[in-house]
C-alpha cells in the first residue's frame, strides 16, 4: 500500500459515517471488525453507529490530526454536539459539549479491522460540572 | 530523522519514566511541554509524573504498540496497578485496575513538544462495580 493511501481511506471513512452511509460502510469495515475487544463484525458496527447518532442527532466526526503507519492509522478526533439523554453513563440531556476520542485502527486489506477508542469522559464531566 | 529514529527515542522515554529518572527526563521532554493543553513544561511534566507515582506506587508504563509518523507518535499504553486512594475522581483504594490509554505526542527537536492523553476511565468504573 503507498504512502498516504491508508489516511485516504481514513478520511473517506469519516465521510462516510457523517453521511450516515450505512450500505457503504462494509467498503471500510471488515465483515469481522473488532471494536475496544468485542468482535461487532460489521453488522454489530452499523448498530453502535445507528445508536450514535440516535442519542446524538448532531454527531460529526472531526479529525483534528491524523497518524499513518500501516497497518496502523491513529486518529484525534473532535467532537462538538447535544446528547439527548444519557451519554457514556452521564446525564447530558441536551446540554452543549465538547470531547475528543483518541483513537487507533488496524486496517487489513485496506479495510478497518479492529479499533481501540478511547473517548475524553473528564472532559464532559468537567463541562457538566461548569 | 531517520524511519524508525522516532520510535526508538519513545521507547527510552518509557523506560526513563518506569526508572523515575526526572533527572534524564529532559533528554525526552521539552522546556515547555504542553500536555492536555496546559503548558506544563519540563518542571510541570515531572510534577506530574511525581504525583502519579506518589498515587500509584506500582506504576509501570507498558506500550502495547506504537505507532510512528513524523512528527508524531501513537501509543497504547496499558496498566496494571494498584492506586491507594483516589484516582480520576475514583475512589480505588488499593484495589487492583487494569486499563488502557490511548495518547499521541508531538515531537520537536526529538524531544516531546505536546502530549494528547486520554485514559479508558469507563474500563476502570467497570471494574470498581464488579
Amino acid at each position: 500500500m503507498k504512502e498516504g493511501q491508508l489516511g485516504e481511506i481514513y478520511h473517506q471513512y469519516i465521510d462516510c459515517l457523517n453521511r450516515q452511509d450505512w450500505a457503504g460502510l462494509g467498503t471500510f469495515v471488515h465483515d469481522d471488525a473488532i471494536h475496544n475487544g468485542q468482535r461487532f463484525g460489521l453488522a454489530g458496527y452499523i448498530t453502535m453507529l445507528e445508536r450514535d447518532f440516535d442519542e446524538i442527532p448532531d454527531l460529526r466526526f472531526a479529525a483534528e490530526f491524523v497518524l499513518e503507519s500501516p497497518p496502523f492509522i491513529g486518529c484525534r478526533l473532535k467532537f462538538d454536539c447535544t446528547p439527548k439523554g444519557r451519554f457514556l453513563g452521564l446525564s447530558v440531556n441536551g446540554r452543549r459539549v465538547r470531547f475528543s476520542e483518541n483513537v487507533f485502527y488496524r486496517f487489513h486489506d485496506g479495510k478497518i479491522a479492529e479499533v481501540w477508542s478511547v473517548i475524553d469522559k473528564q472532559a464532559i464531566e468537567a463541562q457538566l460540572r461548569d
